[in-house]
Order: C-alpha cells, then sequence, then structure tokens
C-alpha cells in the first residue's frame, strides 16, 4: 500500500472514528439534534386497547393535543380499533406495544395472546392474567413469559400495527427480578426497537443498570401523576411538571380516556387510574394552555420513533 | 295372588300409568302447570357478557322489566361482571350460557376460552375466533367445539355462575350441520342442562328432527326481531308479537343494551343488532306498556330455570 492510498483511507477513517467515538459521549438530546442544555420530551399515552374510551382520547390526544406518542395492549378486545388505526395512520403517530402480563380491573379480563397451556404459569385458574406484578412474578416460567412478549408482538406486526417502541403495562417487566428485565431488554433488541428504560429504575434496583448496553436507550427522568398529584388537581401538576423541566430527555406519561360509562365500569372500585384521573389527564394534554406551557418554556416534543433511529 | 290384592295392585298402578302417559303427552304448557290452551312465554336476553352496555340494561330488563330469562357469553370481556352478578344474585334471575363460537364485530375482539392450540380450526390466524357461523363451520373439528364448549360451561360454573340453561350465539350450532347440533344436545345432557331448540328450526332443517328424544325440551315458536321489524318500530313489532301469541311455550329473545358509545362503537357499521337496536329492544321490555299488554293478553312469563325443571 502506498503513502497516498494509506492516507486517503486514514483520511475517511478519522472522521468516521471521531463521529463515534463522539456519539458514544454525546447526550440524548444532543443526539437527537438539540443543545446539551436542551429539554426534550417524550409525551406518552399508555393503556390503548383495553376500551374505546381509551383509545377515542388517546387518538384524539395525539391528533390534536400534546401527545407525540402511545403504546397498546395487545391482549386486550379493543385492540383491533387500534390496529386498524394504526394502517390507516400509516406511521404518522407513533405506536408501541405496552407489554401486558396482567389484568387489574375487576369485571373487566383478559387473557394472554400465547397458547394457555404454552403459559400456564402466567394466568388464574380461570385463563385470565393475574391482577398485580406480584402474583405475575410468584412462580412464573421466564421461558412462557418469553413465549407471550413474543406472541404479542408477532400478534401486533401481523394485524397491521407495526411498533414504534416496547414498554410494560405497570412496569411488571421492570419490578420483579433481572431475569424478567433481561427479556423485556432482549425483545427489544430482536425486534429492533427502543424498549423504555429511565435512570428512575436504577434508584430502585442498581443491579438492572449493569445489564445495559451503550447501545440501549436511557430516559433520563420519568414523570407521572400519583394518587396525591390526582387529589391535588391534574392541571397544578402536570403545569409544574413542564414548567420544572430539567434538561434531557424526559418521558411524561399518562392515561388518556373518557370519564364515561364504560370506563367508570372498567375502573369500578378503583379511583386511582380512573375514568375521572384518565379525563383529567386527557384534558390537559388537549387544551390549549398545555401548548403554550411547552412553547414558553422552550420544551422540545420528540417522538419515540426518532429516539429509535438512534440505536439503528 | 287372590283377586282382592291384585286388584290393589292394578288400582295402586292404574293412576300411575295414565299419569306418566298423560306426562308424556300432555303439552309443555300443561306439563308446566297451565292449560292447554295457555299463552306462555320466556322472554329472552341474550348476549350478555358482551359490553358493559349489554350487562346494564339486560340485568335491569331482568329485574325491573318483563325479561325472564337471559344468557351470557363466557369468552367475552365482561363475563366476569356478570359471574359477580350471579353469585351476589344468587339464583333470583335466570342466567344460561350463550355458548359463543364467533366473534362478529369489526374493531372488538375475543377468543376461545380453551388452549389456542387445542381448538385451531375455531381461530382466524390472529386466534380470534372467526366473524360468522360459515366460516366457523368451514374445516371445523368436531372435537375441537367439544373442547371449546365444554371449556365455556367448566369456566362459568367455576366463576360462580351456575347456568339454568344452553343456547347458541347466532345460531352457529344449529344450522351448520347435525354432527354440531348433536355435540350441543349432548352438553346440555351432560350437564343436566336443558338446551335452546325450537320448532322452527326443523322447517329449514328438517333432518335434525330426528335427533330430539322424548326427553328434550321443544320450544313451540321463536318471535325475534328482523331488520325490517327494526325500520319499522320495535314497539310495534313486540306489540304485535305479544298480542297474537299463540297457544303454547314460546320464546321471544331479544338483545338489551344501552345506546351509549361503547356499544356504538362494537357495533360501529352495523346497524343490524346494533346499539340503537338493543336500546330499543330494552325500553319496551322494561316499558310499562309492555307489561300491561302481557296482562291484558293473559300471557303467563316463565323462567328456563322452570321448564329445565321438566327434564329432572
Amino acid at each position: 500500500m502506498n503513502v497516498m492510498r494509506s492516507n486517503l483511507i486514514l483520511c475517511l477513517l478519522v472522521p468516521i472514528v471521531v463521529c463515534q467515538s463522539g456519539f458514544s459521549q454525546n447526550t440524548l438530546q444532543e443526539r437527537l439534534g438539540y443543545s446539551v442544555d436542551a429539554k426534550v420530551v417524550i409525551i406518552h399515552a399508555d393503556d390503548l386497547g383495553v376500551a374505546h374510551a381509551e383509545n377515542t382520547a388517546s387518538i384524539d390526544a395525539l391528533e390534536n393535543g400534546s401527545v407525540t406518542s402511545a403504546s397498546a395492549m395487545v391482549p386486550c378486545p379493543w385492540f383491533r380499533e387500534v390496529a386498524e388505526y394504526a394502517k390507516a395512520n400509516d406511521g404518522k403517530h407513533d405506536l408501541g406495544l405496552h407489554l401486558t402480563v396482567t389484568c387489574e380491573w375487576k369485571n373487566y379480563k383478559w387473557g394472554p395472546v400465547a397458547s394457555l397451556d404454552q403459559v400456564s404459569t402466567l394466568v388464574d385458574s380461570v385463563g385470565h392474567f393475574h391482577s398485580d406484578c406480584a402474583s405475575f412474578a410468584e412462580g412464573l416460567d421466564l421461558e412462557e413469559l418469553e413465549i407471550e412478549l413474543t406472541a404479542q408482538v408477532e400478534k401486533a406486526i401481523s394485524m397491521g400495527l407495526n411498533p414504534t417502541h416496547l414498554d410494560t403495562h405497570m412496569g411488571c417487566l421492570f419490578f420483579q427480578n433481572p431475569q424478567i428485565f433481561e427479556i423485556y431488554l432482549n425483545l427489544g433488541k430482536k425486534y429492533g426497537l427502543p424498549a423504555f428504560v429511565s435512570e428512575d429504575l436504577f434508584a430502585i434496583y442498581p443491579a438492572l443498570k449493569t445489564m445495559m448496553s451503550d447501545d440501549d436507550i436511557l430516559i433520563k427522568k420519568v414523570y407521572s401523576a400519583s394518587p396525591r398529584d390526582f387529589a391535588a388537581g391534574m392541571s397544578q401538576y402536570y403545569e409544574k411538571v413542564l414548567r420544572s423541566l430539567q434538561p434531557g430527555l424526559s418521558i411524561v406519561i399518562i392515561h388518556a380516556a373518557l370519564d364515561s360509562p364504560e370506563m367508570q365500569a372498567i375502573t369500578v372500585d378503583h379511583p386511582d387510574w380512573g375514568a375521572a384521573w384518565r379525563q383529567a389527564e386527557y384534558d390537559f394534554f388537549i387544551s390549549d394552555d398545555c401548548k403554550k406551557i411547552i412553547q414558553e418554556e422552550g420544551i422540545h416534543l420528540v417522538t419515540w420513533r426518532e429516539v429509535g433511529q438512534l440505536t439503528k
């Protein structure tokens, strides 16, 4: 190889190396094209598919409000409505999968996507998912979990919803044990999808941090109303969140639905994350007030699709 | 044996024989304790479990209206609400099982109770029931049908609903082939439950009549609104039905629900048996007008529980 040729190769390689090195050191907001001190946020609606009232409000908030991304529960009866929307919407709005391993409501039930006898540890005596994360994790066969989560992704794709990202209903895939978390992360890798994880998680479960690779997206901060915030007023809470947002990539997680008889019946005896709660979140994130605050605070709204591009 | 003793035995036997002979020849209305010319009717609400709006209206019509009996769809997401009602209701109102092998709505889906891989011919490519009876019957494995129907009965019982009778959603277990009908009849026998069959059926499928035994209950006449009746006015149709009822045991089959956003979304693009249709049937059968007509016409309302007692 002559000197000229080797110099040429060096010249071609150097910027690539510099770029890659810079790439890995840059903050997520910079990699998304913003300055290091930019406040960048995904406003995310969970639980699509659970009810028509949830789909109606969430899709409206995606189309006309400040919500930038949403995720749907494949095992739920109203998932077809989301899939049909996804096909008609043709990728215009972010839609991910809210991987579901529980069924928390009193009188309204669903079960797994996979064949019952392949996932028997995921269900109760009549074939419904368990009602909370602790019951889900107790006696869980990890292979069965992988079968079910894969079945949810495959069903969504076969019904016409090509997900932009993955997350986890009720956080059940976060809080139980590292092996569950690993299955969740690997599912994202298998399908080339960002799987929602935030730094807050590691304050609770430090062991999980070691399982993250450099390629994984790590959201800096999660904001989501607690029962105390709901009691004090949803709009006050979210205005405070948006006004006090710190630089970096954050996520605001809401549950938008109409406070209708359907939603009231689903959430009966459960005011927290209930129908009025969901209507209040919807009301705020569809409002002009919310848009004004976002503009005044110089907040940049982004989607999971944009974030996912960083991992390609 | 002396003459006196043989006469005594004869005296004891004769009324029994007469009674038994009379029993088998008596009409259903007589066996229920009415005269041969009595107009006896079960007013029946189908489709409980499909939606909260359906449960709300149907239970109200059972408790406060003229509906005497109802049946629920075990695979549907709102079945738990019916089962909880059944437990609280403690057998006060008739509740049967509306055996379900289809899933007819556009954006709202459910699948089998049995494990998917045991009933693969009953489902479409994503694990939902087929949308109509013809698709259900095409390529059906009869053993799989038996597995699924048995699973529905067992699930209902294990959730606290002890059914008073069986019938068939969309009539799919009637109209396809004699082997399907036989599975349906045998399921009733297995669980000691009357399975709804009417004489009208044999006008369409004469071959099915040969499969009935003397023990089976045979309803004389079925009345249920058609799209033309709905278009002309539900209350006019049902008033005419009740005013022109013939002697014998008849059944009036309705679908009672609220014309709510939930029901409108479930029945979207399907005005026949849609939300307004169901509200109109509910309105009539909860009305004082309906009660007045029943009284004026001397109609006797009965339940499937009473009818089922005839087979014990």
